[in-house]
């Protein structure tokens, strides 16, 4: 797909092949004493060391070459963020099989979907997640093996699953030799399913070559060391954890993982935080928001100067961002990425040196942004006749991504060429890039709306009429127009249930958009429809009224 | 050379190469307006941003091009650390062409079969070299195109080198629209000759992917980012200025290019790096002694400590460590590597967490050690029969080398089988490996003594040697021996002439050394043979007294 031209030959060692297993092995080698702290099944905590680790990941290879598994086989996954789950991210890699990540939040079709899909041989599930995979055996899932993960003896475990394994048992019974094979790159390191609303969840078969240049990329990025504690507080069951463990281990920082109990108990996560020092967690808005909340509680503040807490999912509130700052010191760093891209494609982590010069408020709203792309991502913004847009912070395009951590198709899936543009990834999101590198999203490209041959960002939009102070929450879209094409529509409630005279809206837009942009029609309701994940459904609102400008 | 498993294929964008011209572009895109600061011909200082470097690179690769220079061509550099060298670091590579790194410091005749062993075709070189060019013409180099870089006319420089053509000329005739080709990532990205004491030099071709990992490894290994500010002092004309142009783009970092200066004015490169608030700069203790003198005769002391000074060539004195230290709050940190490793295999930098609690003296003497392997290379020592050693930090053995900016072979020499084991190279050195994963170098492999079956480490026996009170210098040898194979012979130099009581060199090596490999004879000598560049010429030494105890 590309046009590689070829040079003099090198004498360098290009057949080494870039492994993670290079990345776990390394780690254990220099830094055989840093801990991995861990929650254990009785909510406390307790640790060990990558030595522990790295020894337990080789007795699990040769517990996976005992149960018949071997290059390119699929090993699934359902677990939380647990020693055993982080243990599996290298050892199941390391013979050259596939960790098939099992995203607990599917729908339980679409899970078993997965599993046949993936063609698993093999689930590894943890105790507290039997039903799940009891669900799948009832759907018809059949795997070879089913390997249970618990403290308890097998004999006091009831399942409902066929012949089910005890993983602590296997590894009892395991050698901790092992020479571990060298891996072709270009191999698939783990899988992981898009969840989107629409059609069957679709793979995607990270390499390891990607997810090693994804791991050093991030380090830099994040100035990653030995010094670092990282909390992995997103499930390791999607997206490779937005590669933290990976970069991590790159770095032989120090991990904290937290189980089952990272998205549930704020309290604990906050005092972890203050006993470990950590100084990295990734996680969404809907995580730090009651972080904050549960800061403000405490008379005593900790100092969270040296933490960065990387933000994805939506884009972060600015009063959680300057409000985290100004409480702990905490730096959100919001970033951009998808499942597609293994993730991370920009970061916005501090505010570059020429920047620095700017009112605080300026400040503050460009670290909104997505940020600066990774070094070693290509991005363009295209129209939609695909001819490339200036970087002027006000052009703006759907934003194309191509690099050795995008993907380049989706497995097993042939109708995907509308996915891809000249070799990039089609991202289906619209932003700008501003003369400083700094992508900014304004859209996804289905919720445009284009009126007279051009864009209106619904986005920023939305986020204007939010600032009625009489405004709870605020959608618009675009409505098919007899004569515009399409014509801004929003759709508003609001909280005393009135509403609100039409100029004084155009007043919260006037100077952030042309005249001709303003919307002529407001629909006042009682709540604007959400997906499942609380997301707004604007495929919803544009079936219930996409017919106001009908003749 | 290795047996490599593949997996499932991925679906991710293993196609896309890893060309440093991704790290230039990439840089310029993101900071655009960072700044390059470079030395003037008039001694002075000037800056330009990296947007306008990366204009002038595509703009020379139009002018090679015109030259008739493609992929696979092989160009050279005459030059100091200077603006234009460090824009030729990225446009000879971006056209697949080889970047040819000459080495003003080779004898005359190596330098012409370096021109002669690559085939170069074309040699850039600046107007304060000519002599070394023209030198090189003198010895029958013939090459397609000599190109002079200079800021005057052409009509100003006089040069004995035929059809000179002026850089500054080509450039302004020529275009900075290029769309850069996608390399071949193992194909060769620089050449750089071994500048090795025996026979003729032997060539290293780096290849784009080696040098694009090595720069991603060196940047996470020194928490390079856009803040920092890097300081070119070794030479760019040898072992790729140890990757630091390619790591800082990487992270786009700002440049200090010192040009001719570096080596020779330590005012100077002080006073810039206290004006520029440098943070990271390569050298020598050659280097940095001198640095220490001057800074010692300062009222007003800089605070370098955010300055790392990465220390390579020969182990940093400690008087010079920790000197520099508690003068300025500068960390030295020890680095290893050669020519052929591109060049970083371990640095030490701080002191691991573990070690902070040793007292102060036990940690610095750590630092004195070569450090901690980079991610990414493997490391193994081994006895004189290939088989592994523990990593205790005592046992000792040659160091073997393996990853993906390590060579595995020779350019165009096929004689070089030795130079390898089991697809590792060898270094040559011996070291150990302590629990905490840290190497030690104890000796060069053909200088360590070979006595009873075990071996006797020279430099550890040296350094313990010269904390004699009246010892000037030191060496010790291993000599041929009816018996014992080799026994230990000691070369001191006195301060006051006078010969030193057996007993009393022994005493000093008490508790260090084993009973057995305490040397039974010491010679009184004026002064210790050396090398051309100043090293101990241990060689020398062999011959001369190789007979004390023959029979």
């Amino acid at each position: 797909m590309y046009d590689i031209v070829k040079g003099l030959p090198s004498t360098h060692g290009d057949h080494y092949q870039l492994n993670t297993t290079t990345l776990i092995r390394h780690a254990a080698r220099t830094y055989p004493e840093q801990e991995i702290v861990y929650r254990t099944a009785d909510g406390g905590w307790d640790r060990y060391t990558y030595a522990d680790c790295y020894r337990r990941v080789r007795a699990i290879a040769n517990v996976l070459r005992g149960l018949g598994i071997g290059p390119a086989d699929v090993v699934g996954v359902i677990d939380w963020n647990s020693k055993r789950h982080f243990e599996l991210y290298w050892a199941i890699p390391a013979l050259g099989s596939v960790l098939l990540q099992m995203n607990l939040r599917l729908a339980g079709e679409d899970l078993a979907f997965v599993a046949n899909h993936s063609d698993a041989k093999c689930v590894f599930v943890d105790e507290t997640l039997l039903p799940v995979a009891e669900a799948l055996v009832a759907q018809g899932v059949g795997v070879q093996n089913w390997v249970v993960m618990t403290d308890r003896p097998m004999s006091e475990v009831s399942t409902a699953l066929p012949n089910a394994l005890s993983f602590e048992d296997l590894l009892d019974a395991a050698s901790d030799e092992i020479d571990f094979p060298m891996i072709d790159e270009t191999s698939a390191y783990s899988a992981c399913y898009t969840t989107g609303t629409t059609g069957q969840p679709k793979g995607i078969y990270y390499s390891h070559r990607g997810i090693y240049l994804h791991a050093m990329a991030q380090a830099q990025g994040l100035s990653l060391t030995a010094d670092d504690t990282i909390m992995l507080i997103t499930p390791m069951f999607h997206g490779n954890c937005w590669g933290l463990p990976q970069s991590g281990a790159f770095a032989a920082a120090r991990f904290i993982l937290p189980g089952r109990y990272a998205a549930e108990d704020t309290s604990v996560l906050v005092e972890e935080m203050i006993a470990e020092g950590v100084t990295v967690a990734n996680g969404a808005p809907a995580i730090f928001e009651p972080m904050l909340r549960y800061l403000e509680t405490l008379s005593d503040r900790p100092d969270f100067s040296r933490l960065k807490l990387l933000c994805g999912a939506s884009e972060p509130p600015l009063s959680m961002m300057n409000g985290l700052f100004d409480l702990t010191g905490a730096d959100v760093v919001h970033g951009y990425g998808a499942t597609e891209t293994t993730p991370v494609v920009t970061s916005n982590r501090g505010i570059k040196a020429a920047l620095r010069a700017w009112p605080n408020d300026r400040q503050w709203n460009h670290k909104r942004y997505q940020g600066l792309p990774a070094s070693g991502v290509d991005i363009r913004i295209v129209d939609p006749t695909g001819v490339d847009l200036p970087h002027d912070g006000v052009a703006a395009g759907e934003v194309l991504l191509r690099g050795p951590w995008i993907i380049e198709s989706y497995y097993h899936l042939d109708d995907n060429a509308d996915r891809f543009f000249e070799g990039y990834w089609r991202s289906g999101d619209v932003g700008s890039i501003d003369e400083y590198g700094y992508l900014k999203l304004t859209d996804r490209i289905k919720d445009v709306i284009k009126s007279g041959g051009e864009w209106i960002s619904s986005i920023d939009m939305e986020n204007a009429i939010v600032g009625h102070p009489n405004v709870l929450e605020a959608a618009v879209i675009g409505v098919p127009h007899p004569k515009w094409q399409e014509r801004p529509v929003a759709l508003v409630v609001t909280k005393d249930g009135a509403e609100i005279p039409l100029a004084e809206i155009h007043e919260l837009l006037d100077g952030k958009f042309a005249k001709w942009q303003l919307p002529d029609t407001i629909l006042y309701l009682d709540a604007l429809p959400r997906t499942s994940v609380g997301k707004l459904d604007k495929k919803v609102m544009r079936a219930q009224h996409g017919d106001v400008y009908a003749e």
